[in-house]
């Protein structure tokens, strides 16, 4: 058992409807020793991949990512999620379903920073259904880079995404995935 | 002139009407080598401070914020713009009014994550008019913790929230002051 699952069995909280917070250590208040950690074991994981950049979305991505960038010496790029007066013209987009906040809303990626000799390091803290990374995957294949990897913390394996993803045929590396989630806060891992 | 400074008369583009893109290597893509060398300098400034924890606003503050943490050694926080059902009951709450996409918007942080212990070190990339640093502020004294410090990458010096927030006796430190910038693209540092 890694460092995650330990810490997630130490602090998560589960609450009914298969809803885990860790807001205490990963997407609120966040622990960047432990993030440090994550870097570490997916250093290991994917550094013969030949990554050149780390794509993640905005928002509670971007601390996991900046610390795995970090790691991997290369850029960070964080998709956005709407259109803002700030970034101009030449963008990838496309259209994502939150799972969380039950809407679709569009993220962006400027041309000029990913290219078709990319190899992409894709990282978000949760999968779910696969809906954000299926939209990163498709911004990443827009642009004609290849998928290097793909880095998740925590991953609802009681869910479609984790499935879905790896029978496309992608690398993906969970850290912690969790099988099971009980109303009375039993946490099983794969 | 520090590293900052020398990066955006580098790689920075101005557009009319004041507005900078870092686009490239500050809050799109991201270069985590130079956010190393904005932490050390940081670190610098505010290390007899005592600082306890970083606080920064989503999204495009948390990665400068993450390796800010990373160099103090303390837990990062970001306050969310809005009420997910991922959070529960108890956050202290404030309202900003962005610049950039004209709205007011709710911005909040669980009060177990902050409390009167707590010399708070706010950190974020940009400072114009000071809207999200008043909130930021107004998060950590709601709390009844101290504001350690101010950390800023970019503030523009020809907008009024610099001098406000000096003006109301607050320790900012802003690693790049953009007093002058012309439409033809001239930057001109304080």
């Amino acid at each position: 058992m890694n460092v995650l699952c330990e810490r997630i069995l130490k602090d998560g909280k589960v609450y009914p409807g298969h809803i885990l917070k860790v807001d205490g250590f990963l997407n609120h208040q966040i622990d960047v020793e432990l993030l440090e950690n994550i870097a570490d074991l997916t250093y290991e994981y994917f550094k013969s991949e030949g990554i050149t950049k780390v794509l993640t979305i905005e928002a509670s991505g971007i601390a996991i990512a900046t610390v795995v960038s970090q790691r991997f010496g290369v850029p960070l790029l964080f998709a956005k999620k709407s259109k803002t007066k700030n970034i101009a013209g030449d963008v990838y987009k496309t259209s994502v379903q939150s799972y969380t906040h039950d809407t679709v809303y569009d993220v962006i990626v400027s041309k000029e920073y990913i290219s078709s000799d990319d190899r992409i390091l894709i990282v978000d803290d949760f999968l779910a259904m696969g809906n954000a990374l299926m939209g990163l995957i498709d911004l990443t294949e827009q642009a004609g880079a290849t998928v290097g990897g793909i880095c998740i913390a925590i991953e609802k394996g009681f869910q479609e995404g984790g499935r879905k993803i790896r029978a496309a045929g992608y690398n993906l590396y969970s850290l912690a995935v969790i099988d099971e989630m009980t109303d009375d806060g039993k946490i099983t891992f794969r």
